[in-house]
């Protein structure tokens, strides 16, 4: 299913990462965003560049992309982008960013590509089919119990602006085995791969998550808000929840919500 | 200078990051230490590997291992080796540990090495020559003020368990424009490149920092202890402060020691 586009997906992430290299650890322009995250002239160029690959391949469809809006997102098929996920790691040049890239089919995620361009590493998500690493087939590991947990979290003061999103979080971090911060996209790739088994995170936009559900969902593993509920771009102000072994929900929800 | 043991360091690099790299993103087998970070099979059989090509081309250098302990440390050249630097992010299938090799003439640190055998990345420092990253020089970025700096540690709970340091540390942290954890070595190997301008931590064993020395001063940079003493084995209690522009000494040391 989705091949061309699967397809496109690839060309995409091959252009973007080879545009984005050229900035990775060079000095370059960094505005401020009404967010306060750093914005570089790599993802906005980046953006464009695989805005201009859509609109070529599959004209009809919609696009929502973090630094250029939406167009079209009514259509049935909407393309959601995300060229730099993790910009901090990207202008501290640590190669943990990625480039997100999901396809939308009816607002319900059918496809989903992480790349890394620096360590030439790419997760695929179909929906329907199983995920892949570099071309292997990935699936993520047991884990039933909270206390053998690896939790990943981008986590940082602004991520946690809320008192009672801080609160909630760190009640589920003291009870894992180990917490690491500063993952962004690479945390759930990392997830799907059987390397780490919680992350958790606020304040998710739809560029931020689209592109991770299919990835994990074809791993083996869930996805849902502190809740348990299913991911909608509308409802729980962006908590995200992912877990690769599904079995963890229960405990997981408890420690957010008690 | 030392063109022949710069050579070993090499060999060594290569060799180890092979064989650690059968290991990454594999289940191992994770012992618990007296210090409660996780020990890999590939950690000891690195180092092990390490010392024997060591034994094989410099019988009469002393060593100092992370795993293995210390052999004729009052040689005049003592080797100092730290197979996998970041346990935590190895188990995490995170590339952001790193082999350290050092060399110390008379105790004092002339070679060091930094292999990311992930990435592919190599940066050497040897005293009297430029830091090399992969073969080029690099050089850390000016960064004279501390507002405007971007600063790495590896911190932890288990890092700072002393209240004093937490609160020094906290002080530093709360001045800098941008915090990020759990860098282990890979956050000294960005400063020297330029990227990021301070590193902080505590509780640093030889084996942790004496590779990172000449790799820093080589680069332009400096590494002191928390009040600005030179760095010495017996010393401060393993707290290092490794700052990218030296002229951010006065301003780290204020925050400090406040």
């Amino acid at each position: 299913m989705f091949e061309a586009q699967t397809a496109l997906a690839q060309q995409m992430a091959d252009a973007s990462g080879e545009l984005i290299l050229k900035y990775f650890r060079c000095p370059v322009d960094i505005s401020d965003k009404a967010d306060a995250s750093p914005v570089t002239e790599a993802d906005k160029k980046a953006e464009l560049l695989m805005r201009s690959m859509i609109e070529r391949y599959f004209p009809d469809d919609g696009i929502i992309g973090e630094e250029y809006g939406r167009k079209k997102e009514n259509a049935e098929f909407v393309w959601v982008l995300d060229p730099i996920d993790g910009t901090q790691s990207f202008v501290a040049g640590v190669p943990l960013f990625g480039t997100l890239i999901a396809l939308l089919q009816n607002g319900k995620p059918v496809l989903g590509l992480i790349n890394q361009p620096y360590t030439k590493e790419r997760w695929i998500g179909v929906t329907g089919t199983r995920t892949t690493f570099n071309g292997s087939v990935i699936r993520t590991r047991r884990c039933a119990e909270l206390q053998q947990a690896v939790l990943f979290s981008t986590a940082d003061k602004q991520m946690f602006a809320d008192p009672d999103d801080k609160r909630r979080f760190t009640a589920l971090c003291d009870r894992v085995k180990t917490a690491r911060f500063s993952t962004d996209c690479y945390g759930y790739a990392l997830l799907a791969a059987g390397c780490a088994d919680i992350v958790c995170e606020a304040d998710m936009k739809l560029y931020d998550y689209a592109a991770l559900m299919p990835i994990i969902a074809g791993a083996g593993g869930m996805m849902s808000d502190w809740e348990g509920n299913p991911l909608s771009e509308n409802k729980g102000a962006g908590h995200i929840l992912a877990l690769g072994d599904p079995l963890l929900l229960p405990a997981a929800l408890e420690a957010l919500n008690q």
